[in-house]
């Protein structure tokens, strides 16, 4: 998933142009530019192999001194490892190139090392090489994770039709109130929210369970994870699927406003870096969904569903008037909002 | 491969801090950190992928002005698919993470995948996916390329023995003769040697046919790339294979002197990105190697020997005296010569 951008108008229309002009044919690929991550088969393979790569800049995706580097080692595979999970498919390996600049010494590589190692091992992932290089200016990490398919489920953004369900799960808007209390200078949560939403912002918890469990149990018809915000993710899932969408405000599940300076409706429109998952489903499935749904998971809401058209809009609840999802809602918290740049 | 460094001392030892700390097991990976590349075997499947990355940052590792977009395309790829080359193995895919700066237009963008494209297409690889980001500095490259063993033939750093003969492809320290030429402000060649030596620099080719065929012979006891230079990386083979080595000065095969400014025999022993293949072979098959070699690959020359011990020594010729071969040779053209910072 492209999650940070140039600005994301043109980064689409570059995607569009890659995926065009550049999208390679091979009898081991199933499927290449485009979706969360790329598929690939190798000959006689009992499963699919899935890869995908994460950039993540320092002072543009994150900043050094709000969080540890252990937090910040956990976040950047987690990011990776979210785009695993918005398949349905298990991670296996990871691969990560590192650029440093001289006044980053040992303890901290190290400890960096350990948070990803901290959120692979709780996800299935181990460690498998890399890259390492001085650098002149921050921290540059790059990060390629491997996942496997289970019985060959996997799927794919685009899926979707008119009718179906969407579903997020967790509590949308999270990641984006802590990164705003970072920018406001609160480096330690004063209440419950204020930590959940420092830690969802720090260390991120990829949804790989939930997303092997909806593929395995053939629930989702397309799946992403919401890394820009619904309103940005939303538009890409329903037009990979052909359809538009319609969301209800009421069903949108926020942060408490209580402690928190910011309007949670706009977060969780709005706020990126959440790393839950968008899937939408038949509506004849949607019981079963919601009566089977691990108790250990994180909870599940259905905030609309998939219209014909390629509208995105938004209502308040069923029945009440609608207005377009506006897709650049993103803008809203740029320059430095959804990635910690300064 | 490491190709560029923090210094390469403390590189070294980070690699062995991270093989030894942080090294993942899995039922599903034959091979992690401390080689070329790692290598996986997805159950059923009848080969081994393999799976190599490498960085590439502005002003440390290229110049923007130094190269075209798609000389610079090219040579991203090609570094990653030197490190398959290096393992005898064939390319399939790669997948590639962009940070831009604003000032960086489609144009030069369908530039750069361009020339990724074309060396991407004469080795096989076809591009699968990514990712894009804006950059406030410079043009970050991360690339992860993919690669499938044939027959299962696969070579490793670690099966070199004592008196094993050591080959190498082509010519050596041409493309640090290119990097110099440019540092002394030389942008067209004006002789053959010098449009050859800044097209090295420019344009490596990755030897991945030569690679292959070594493998599917059985010739290549130990074999990986020459990046950081022959005095940087013959050690690392021997360290890996738990031998030592003799070199002969008059053997290194290395550009004409006449036009160029420098010492040919400096630029053999300790220029990097020169991307040829080391690799040795037990003397009783060196004739067949010799005989066989095919003449559309590059030459290939005896430059010495695997030794008992671990010392890595450099003579002018066989019986005349030696000297250890600096490992700290690339210090010689450090800051800015081996990739190009200013």
């Amino acid at each position: 998933v492209p999650r940070k951008s140039i600005d994301t108008l043109s980064e689409n229309r570059i995607v569009d142009l890659l995926k065009r002009r550049f999208s390679g044919r091979s009898p081991f690929l199933e499927k290449g530019i485009g979706d969360d991550a790329a598929v690939i088969r190798p000959s006689g393979a009992k499963e699919r192999w899935i890869v995908t790569t994460d950039m993540l800049l320092e002072n543009v995706d994150f900043r050094r001194d709000w969080q540890t580097a252990a937090e910040l080692g956990w976040k950047s595979l987690a990011v990776n490892l979210s785009d695993l999970a918005a398949m349905g498919v298990r991670p296996r390996f990871y691969i990560v190139s590192l650029a440093l600049p001289v006044d980053i010494k040992e303890p901290w590589i190290a400890s960096f090392y350990t948070g990803m190692r901290s959120v692979g091992n709780k996800n299935g992932a181990v460690l498998i090489g890399g890259d390492l290089s001085g650098s002149p200016k921050g921290i540059d990490i790059s990060i390629t994770a491997i996942g496997e398919t289970q019985h060959r489920k996997i799927v794919y953004r685009t899926g979707g039709r008119p009718g179906d369900r969407v579903y997020v799960t967790g509590i949308l808007g999270c990641a984006a109130a802590g990164l705003l209390l970072l920018k406001n200078g609160v480096r330690r949560g004063r209440t419950t929210a204020e930590r959940q939403a420092l830690a969802a912002h720090r260390k991120p918890r990829p949804r790989c369970a939930a997303g092997e469990w909806v593929a395995q149990n053939d629930f989702a018809r397309a799946m992403m994870d919401l890394s820009d915000g619904l309103s940005m993710d939303l538009p890409r899932l329903c037009r990979a699927s052909g359809t538009g969408a319609r969301v209800y405000a009421s069903r949108l599940p926020r942060v408490e406003g209580g402690g928190l300076a910011f309007d949670p409706l706009e977060l969780a429109l709005h706020g990126g870096e959440d790393f839950e998952l968008l899937f939408c489903i038949s509506p004849r499935k949607a019981r079963a969904l919601e009566s089977t749904w691990p108790s250990g998971f994180p909870p599940i809401h259905c905030i609309g569903s998939l219209e014909p058209g390629t509208e995105v809009v938004l209502m308040e609840a069923p029945g009440k008037s609608s207005r377009p999802l506006a897709e650049h809602g993103y803008d809203h918290f740029k320059s430095g909002s959804r990635s910690g740049a300064p």
